[in-house]
């Protein structure tokens, strides 16, 4: 069922916003076609593709037309239905594939897949209902986090538990949903891996970057992270580890937390999560590295080999949030690069794009 | 008439090939929409524009719905009818403008405007019809070369007039079109400086390149160029100067050649030839340097300060000049940057794609 991917092919792409619209503009580069397949009508993606269709997700005759079309299917991000990705993946085939897809769009299965390959997470407990809450937060203490198991991202779906908070006023704020509570990390700095790995197993990771949230949204992230080599390479092993045991291909991200040594002790990595595509905090690639996240993607999904992943410098990218890109043209008057994502209305929250600088290895 | 260009305005690009494309990429990773207007029905940039106009050049009904559908116009390459950039520019600025196109159309115009500010270019004779050559060949010498005045790129519309050529054998060889005779240039090496001049006078011009040739196509560039950092200065001065003779907008390439110094004297530069618009030459600038010649050409047109020029490191640029690009799978798993252009088909001559390799800088 699987053809060889030459340029000249169409990459099928789930999703039209600005990871969506990075990869198509990357396939393009490498003289691939891409089709976008997203329910928003004003889809930026959409307009750097060769083709797209606006169509919901749960509408298999759409999907169908849109899988016949093209020669591999890859996704911007994780909320996709997986009956989506188990319809198209009788046509075509679908990377990253639907275990992947299934263990990071639920914290309870996620968390449950890093213990089992032996990494370590935040303590946390199964809630599936008002009544197990108590009983989670009496095994994991307060604070905690209590966290819907899917359909979570920058922060939404997320209340914390504090001492004096009534269980039943948290739970109802969380619509009710299954969620995990999920013990307080006490940590010092936030890192994240993005790295690829092909269909014939070869792996790539670009260096370990350094996270900054504000309002839980990512802000900033420089490269290479302030930790030890040491702590570097368990990060690196711990992505290779998960590509591995997901027989993973194409490119990902790891979140982790660095929790300091107590006397004489080494950081200790806790993973957060995992998301299963191109990542917020390797949008540096695209101008600071050799090959771009979104390139090596298009190369993992293709069968192709993987890109060199050599930084040109220190990195510094900060997130553009909502009004922050009214800025643009002061920023262009810098030594930076700045990258806008075509969105038709500015939003408080809403990633508008980012700005790159790329920086001499040796300053402070 | 001018408005301010800002993310979310549309630029028209006149020109559907791989120039296009490449402008359209950079135009939509800032942020903006594309109009490709290109009388080929399979043209490359068609694929990552937001919108496309399929219509002849001549066309006067569908540019003027192309020029009211943009904010701002430019072109992709210098044959374009200056009869449509001036019905087009009652409408819309259009940059570079009608000066810098009818000079680069028309080599007697642009060697005339080269020498009226002081730049040396090969000696040459206007040659109006068959009668006009005799004259010429015994002014300008042999060997020498009957070009075209117009419309002549990678080696097409020229001869060479060798020592025992009959003459009026050589002037139907050319079409009996208006020609000029341009006398030899004992070379060592072809340069180019690919520059950008803003629309507030501002001007940043990429380290010199060396350029290497085969059957008149651009085959590889390298930057570095290995000439004395004074020569290097003089070809930075060269291109400052067209532009500011020019008043011109935008980025562009001039291309020159140079002549080993007799004894005790200074290599001399002669200038080839301009082109108003981004160049193969400086295709490496795409992975190669913090901003891309695309970019540049776009924050030019648009007003915006010019970007960074700075190099990640020495350059290999090799063009894939059709079947080369079949070897698009082994170039993958070399530390190199392929860029594909999409074409639909690949024939002898035609430019399928590019490699940048970005090496360090300290190497042999």
């Amino acid at each position: 069922m699987s053809k060889v991917i030459a340029p000249g092919a169409t990459i099928g792409i789930l999703g039209g916003g600005q990871l969506g619209r990075m990869l198509a503009i990357a396939a393009a580069q490498m003289g691939l076609k891409c089709h976008i397949y997203a329910p928003e009508a004003e889809s930026p993606a959409f307009e750097v593709a060769a083709r797209h269709t606006l169509a919901a997700y749960d509408d298999m005759a759409a999907l169908q037309a849109f899988a016949a079309s093209v020669d591999v299917i890859t996704y911007e991000f994780e909320n996709i239905p997986v009956e989506a990705v188990a319809a198209l993946e009788h046509m075509r085939p679908v990377y990253p594939d639907r275990r992947a897809l299934t263990v990071s769009q639920d914290r309870l299965l996620e968390k449950t897949f890093f213990n089992s390959i032996g990494i370590a997470t935040a303590p946390f407990a199964d809630v599936k209902n008002a009544g197990e809450l108590a009983r989670a937060v009496a095994q994991i203490g307060r604070p905690s986090i209590l966290k819907t198991r899917r359909f979570g991202y920058d922060g939404k779906g997320q209340v914390v538990v504090r001492e004096a908070a009534d269980l039943a006023v948290i739970h109802r704020s969380i619509g009710g949903h299954p969620c995990i509570l999920e013990g307080f990390v006490r940590f010092s700095r936030e890192i994240s891996v993005i790295a690829a790995r092909g269909i014939s197993g070869d792996f790539a990771a670009y260096d370990v970057a350094e996270n900054q949230h504000a309002h839980h949204i990512l802000s900033r992230t420089t490269v290479p992270a302030h930790i030890e080599p040491e702590t570097a390479l368990r990060a690196l092993d711990i992505a290779r580890a998960t590509a591995e045991a997901l027989a993973y291909v194409g490119v990902f991200a790891v979140e982790m937390f660095v929790v300091e040594p107590g006397d004489n002790g080494k950081a200790q990595l806790i993973v957060n999560e995992m998301a299963p595509r191109v990542h917020n905090s390797g949008h540096w690639t695209l101008d600071g590295a050799v090959t771009s996240q979104f390139e090596q993607h298009i190369r993992a999904i293709c069968g192709w080999p993987l890109g060199n992943i050599r930084r040109h410098g220190r990195i510094d990218m900060q997130n553009l949030i909502g009004h922050e890109a009214d800025d643009w043209h002061q920023i262009l008057t810098e030594n930076a690069c700045l990258r806008l994502y075509g969105k038709a209305e500015t939003k408080t929250g809403r990633k508008m794009g980012h700005v790159t600088r790329i920086l001499p290895e040796d300053a402070a």
